[in-house]
Parts: structure tokens; sequence; C-alpha cells
């Protein structure tokens, strides 16, 4: 029987600030990327979002960022030298991981937030990095990386496990990468649509393209936002069709207390 | 044969801006207390700072902070949620923990910083939150703190082990707080006079108060002072003086690789 | 004719976190205190909030702060140097201003934000410092005071304006400080209730304590709150209520291109 | 007679952290540029910065930067809007500007900082947004630009006073860039040749290349780094045989009380 993971950042709410309904989230997904105070979440936030993970069955993992607050970590920023960037990841994955044992259900894998995962998926330097940090930490963590990315090939090489991650609402390009959203066609707005492309994913290990040919992928979890308005009704729409079509929904790694 | 450990705080140095003569005072102390990034320090300064003191030989712990880099965690913070700073001392401690354990030197203590330690000294709740905080990352981690304050207190009555840390070059009240700096007399300068307190504190387990009694206390650690000029110049004459009297120079907990 | 101004604190966003419907209450309100970036908003939020106010024809003020991100502000902060705190509020009250004038739409105002407001209400050293700082930058600045506050004598004794600023939801104690919010009926949630009490102090020049007596006062400005769920259903209702009762609502400093 | 101006980098400590050698170097300079919070300084930096800039009669500008306090401001940073980084100079240069104003020194020009000034020399949108920013809060201000830029064609487009700044210790590639710091021979550590540079630069209008060609070049004033361990002594050293050598040494703006 298929199975797939959805998975959603959350936690990335700071101080005063409230982002995203991860209340509403946290009953429809099965794994939590959580921000770890460098673009987004503080330590309050992280407890907060770890407890109600624990409490919803949700897998969790560490969500590293640039140091990057104002710009939410989306400001593409160059010129830091790969160890600063691998001691910046070490630290962040350390602290929500020896939160999350404190409140007794564990870290399972990483996922990189923003320009710091955009960029590494195309630069192999960058991508290594990621690779090195996590494995210093905890070499069981699982990464999830793009298919067809350079952090995917940098952890297969390294004998990280990883976790492919597939998109129901954007299209591919050949060769792997995600069309831009600019370009006409690149966004999925109907549900069936995005059901349609999961399923041939999940269920034939095909990423249908934007010019009608196929790309082979062995997809673990589907990327799900959480951030926009009407969000959770979203994801829950595609929660409830995957399983209709016979697809399981667990998370790829299992959390244990 | 009598034993004593000089503890300074390190890792204090933050992006571009460097403060402290680390390099030098990691020839001398026996055990360092490192800057977890919120009111000094970074990732890229732990490392260096956790890898230095593991080539010294020197012991490593946690020291944690308000969150307040501009004023260097010596600002008097209220009005916080007492679970909101229990979260802020959880994480740091296991950010570096996790850091210092990938480098293959592991924390062995904790030491509140700044505002943070002067206020939870006197305060039984703040006092209280830092004992959980600790013992929820790892309980075998000990607590330095200062004689007869809330903090110590509150650590034996959690059943949490700690190092009583004394000073050199303080004179102390009769009921075994330090004398304010503004009260004459209550900085000591003479290095004679230092180490002759600390032999009255390391062989005779006895405090000498300003007003001549004496007070009872089982000092674990002298805390050593790193960001004044000549800081390491004193700490070694300290240093040397005290090996000159018999007493043994040594972390009071065992570092392992 | 009786006039009244209805203050809100606005432009508290930052970066990707948005905080407050500011759009819906610069249609309601006549003066907006703008954050400055210490405890929330960041140059680009405050120009947007001033070109809204301008084009809303909602006079402008500073809104200074503790250097507080991380607790918008309601950080009690105490060790700071009295002239140090006063470089704080220069800075950001220029700040404000060389970019209000550079969009047409100069600052006219000030009221402090969160703690810094809440202890120089009562702290006669934090008072004269945020005056000097107002003074310093532009003494033609109106100070946003409660009555019967430090501030406010502060002010008065420097010669600075002031608009004495009151609640229509908060009731008074006997010496003219707000009771308590944990004190039984010291929140009015009833409009006509805070109708009533808002009349009473604009046309009467009194404001009526919670055991029954009076106080003078002489009013400018309602502060109005702007970040609660139905916030400006609140506000607006207020504002018709006031007018049907025959009273101006005007910004008490005229804003001028 | 030739006239050159120095201007240095200053102000850039925060809070606890100190960074070069101010005092020294304000008794050597002409002209300072002043952090304004983002990369580095903070409200009482600036306002001692000022008040000794102006006790030794040395001219003050704005030394804006990305917003990066972690990377000094030499984090290179892309993907924000342009019209967000306006409001981000635009704050800085009016925080300064008022407080330097109140301080009866008011900022006579702006120098860009680190990879703010880097991207925008060789970036056209980023040196037309710089030139729009300055114009906005002040247009007799007066910009420090390298020759042979996009940020002196775009002041000079829009009709902003330049000041063209060269370098003592850098050669020139033909194209007037300064030589990479990696290439062979691009830093002058001779003290001689710096001169007998700046000498061709003030007397003769022209910048000596690394090939042996000359550009032509108007000078203004001479970038003196005020960072690195020697710096007075050598600032001090260059200022003293440009004067020997007849070069009158004067702010390029008229600092006015």
């Amino acid at each position: 029987m298929p199975t797939i993971d959805l998975n959603c950042d959350m936690g990335e709410s700071f101080g005063a600030y409230k982002i995203g309904d991860d209340a509403a989230m946290m009953d429809i997904i099965t794994t939590a990327n959580i921000a770890c105070g460098f673009h987004a979440g503080d330590p309050s936030v992280m407890r907060d979002t770890i407890v109600s993970a624990r409490e919803n069955g949700v897998a969790i993992g560490a969500h590293p960022s640039f140091m990057d607050l104002y710009g939410f970590g989306r400001r593409r920023i160059y010129g830091e030298r790969p160890e600063d960037i691998e001691a910046q990841i070490i630290y962040q994955i350390a602290a929500i991981q020896g939160m999350a044992t404190a409140l007794g259900w564990p870290v399972t894998h990483v996922k990189t937030h923003g320009s710091l995962g955009n960029i590494a998926a195309e630069d192999e330097t960058l991508a290594s990095v990621c690779v090195k940090a996590i494995k210093a930490v905890d070499p069981s963590l699982v990464f999830i990386t793009l298919p067809y990315s350079q952090t995917m090939l940098a952890a297969e090489e390294a004998g990280l496990a990883v976790a492919c991650e597939v998109y129901a609402d954007r299209r591919y390009l050949e060769n792997g990468m995600l069309a831009p959203r600019q370009m006409e066609g690149s966004v999925i707005h109907d549900l069936s649509a995005s059901v349609d492309q999961v399923l041939s994913m999940v269920c034939d290990n095909r990423i249908p393209t934007i010019s009608g040919s196929h790309l082979s992928v062995n997809a673990a979890t589907v990327c799900i936002h959480g951030d926009t308005p009407g969000a959770p009704a979203t994801a829950r729409a595609l929660r409830d069709r995957l399983s209709e079509a016979g697809v399981t929904i667990a998370p790829f790694t299992k959390p244990k207390m």
C-alpha cells in the first residue's frame, strides 16, 4: 500500500508575532519542520510546537536557516565561510534536539529553510556543509531534500539518509527542478490536478514534467504550505483525497517517546 | 591535598567583535563558562572556544543569559514568564551541549551569566527555573552557584550537583553575599590578600567576612575575570601562588573525550 | 464644541511578521504612534505607515521603546545609564522624523511605548530623560502623557507641550493611575459606559474614579487599541457614538504637508 | 595648493564591544563615516563619536549598511526589494542626522558601508537606490563614491554632489577598479609608495594603474583604515608625509556648528 508523509514548516512565530495557523495544521500534517530561532521561532515557540507535535503524534525536525530574522531567512546571503555556516547549522539542530529530547519527543530529521535550502540545492559546497553539520550532531537524522538536487547527492554520497520531498501544487522542469513561479502554468491551483500529481509520484514513482515527459522519483514527503490564508482547508482537502485514493498518510520517520 | 578549580567566562566575542584574551586565559584556567549566543558568542566563536578548551584540557560549561546582546546580559530584565526563561535556558544549554558533544568535549556544568545569575541568586522563583532547565537537559550537569544563594538552595533541594564558587578579589558580608563594589574595601587589589582569602576558603573551608567573622564554605571553584586589561597576568600570578602554597589546580568536573 | 483625538499604536509589524489591522484603524483614528524599529517596526513598515497616515490625514508621532524586539518592548528593563536611554530615544525620534519629513508628512508628537512608558510614568529620572530626548530633537514636538504622571510633570516643568491621554475602557484610581487589570471592574467592557467616561472627561474635564470621586483632567486624546481581534469595530463604534454626542474627532496637532 | 581629505569608518563599537581606536584616529583624520546601528554602532556610540568629531573639528557622515549586525555588513545580501533598501538607508541617515543636529554638528555626507557599498558600486539599480535615499533625506549631502563606479555615475546623473574616494594602499586596474586583494602586488605596504600614489592623484589628477597606464581622477578624500593594529601610526605617518609634501589636509565639506 502506497504511503506518503505531509510536512509543513511550523513554529515560525517570534515573541509577540504570530505566523501561520499551527494548531490547525498540526491536526493535518504528519511531519513538522520547526524553526530554530535564526529566521523565526524562539525558545517558547519551539517548546510549544514540540509539545503540540508530540500530542498529535507528528514527527519533528530541525528547520535551520541563515542568521536572518529580519529577512525571515529569505534574503540570499553570500560571503560567509563554509565552516561558519556549518557551525550555525550545528547550533540550531543541537538547540532543538536537546529541547525536544527534554520534552520526550526527539527530533528525527532536518529540513533547511528558505535561501539556505535554495542555495544549497544548487551549490555543491553549501550542500556538503549541510550534510556535514547534520552528521556531526546525529548521523541518524534524516535529511529532507529535493530530488535531483546537490543536497540529495551530497547526502547520498555521505551515507546520510534522505527523504525526498515533492510538491503537490508546483510543476516540474525536465531537469527535475521546480518550474519558476513566474512561468505560466508553474503553479497548480486545481485540487484534482494536485492529487493526480502526487498519486503519480507516490504510486508510480514518476514526476510528470511541464513538457509532458516523466522523471523517476522516490517520494517520501509532500511539502505543505501553512502560512497562507486557507492553508489548513487546502491541506485537509489534499490529505482527504489522498486517503480516499488509498494512500496511507504517515510520518516517514518513526518518532519515539 | 587541597584542590581548587579556576573558572572564567569565555567565548564572549560576536561576529567581527572580539572581547577578552581567550587564548591566554585558556592556558591558566581549568574550567570555561562559554557564552551561548544570547548575551554574547555566536556558533563559530562557540566552536573555536570548545576546540581550544579541549586542546587545553579545560572543562567546559554552558553560560546562559537573558536574551540581550545589546546589554551583554547585564540589563536587569523583568516581566517574562518563568516558563519562557526556562525555555531560553534549555535552548542555550542544549545548543552548546550538542555542539560540544559533536566536537568530542562534552559540557560538564552550567553557570548563569550576568543579570540572570544575579537575580536568580536572590529570587527563589528564578533560581528554581534555572535548576529545572538544567535538569531537563541533563541532570548530571553541575551547577556553579554562589554560597548562601537561592540558586544553591534550589539546586540542593532538587538533587542537582553544585560547585560552590568563591571570589579571590572580593570581600564578603556576614550573610555570605559579596560586599557591594561601592563599599570601601570591598575589592581586594593585593595579590597576597587574595591568595590568603582563597587559602582560607580552600584549606580551612572558611570565608573571612568584612567584619572579621567567618562563614563555612565548601569552595569548588574560584571566579577568574578575563575581560580586563592585564587579566591573564593577574590570573597567572594567582594560580602560581596557589600552586606554591600546595593547592592542586584542577577542574571540579572530569571532562571526558 | 468639545474636541478629542483618537490615538493608536501603529506600524508594529516587522519583516515577515504582521501585527494589527493598520489599514482598518487608519480610517478611524486621528493620530498614529509609529514604532521606530526598537520594539517593532522596520524601515519599510515605517514608510508604509507614514504614507498611509498622510493619505488619511492622520497625524503621526514617534513611538520609541527600550531596545527589545524579542519582548516587544514589554520587558521591564533596568540597569541602563540615563544618558544611554536618552540616546536611544533621540535615535528613534530622529529616524522617523527624517523619514517622515522626506515623505512630506512630518512627525508632530511622541508617545513612549510599553515598559519605557510605564516606568517613566512613575520614575522621575526616566521621565526627565524622555523629555530631554524629545527637546533635543525638536522642542516643538508634543508629548503624549498620562495625567498625574511623572512624565507629565517633567514635560510641564521643561516647557514641553503635552497632550493628556485618557482611556475609554479602563477605570481610574483616586490618585489618577489606571486601576490594575487584575482588579475587579477595572476594565470597561460596555460601550455606553466607555462613551460616558469619555464624555465626562471631554465635556466636563472630570475623570470618574473607581471609588465614585472625580479628578480634574484636560484630556486631549483617547488611547485606542489596535491589536486585538475586533479592534476596528470597537474603535469605530466609540468614534461614532462620540460624534453623535456632539464631540468633534480631530488630531490634537495639526499635521502639515 | 593641493588639498585632500582623510576619511575613516568610525563609531563601529556596539554595546559592550569595542572596535577600532577611535580616540587616536579622530586626531588624524578630517572626515568620519559613522556607523548607524545596522552593521555596527548603537545610539550611545553614535553620540560619543559625534561629540568627539565635533571637538576635533572632524566632518561627519552617515555610514549606512545592510541590516546585518552579525556579519558586520560584510555578508553579501540579495533578494530585498529596492524600495526596502531605500527605506533602510533613509532610516539610517535620518537617525544620525537628527542626532548630530541635536548635538550641534550636522552630518555633511554619506558613505555606504561594506557589501552595500561594494554591490552598489557595480550595480546600477542599487547605486540609484542609494542616491535616491540620500536625496530624499537631504539633497545637500555629499556622497563619497569610488571613481568609475555606478554610484558615482548615478549621483552625477541625479545632481547629487560627490566626493571621489581613493586609496593610498591599493593598486588600481585599468578600468579604475581596485585590484583584488588576492592579486599579487595589489596591496601597497611601503609608505613612500603610498605617498607617491596619493600625490599623483591629488597633484596631477592621475591614478597610476597596475599595468603602468594612468586614469584621470578628481580625488577628494583618501580612505583610511582604522580597525587594524597599528592603524593610527600608519595613518599619522601618511598624513605627515602628505603635509610635508605640501598637501593641505582638510575636510572636503565644511562642518558648521
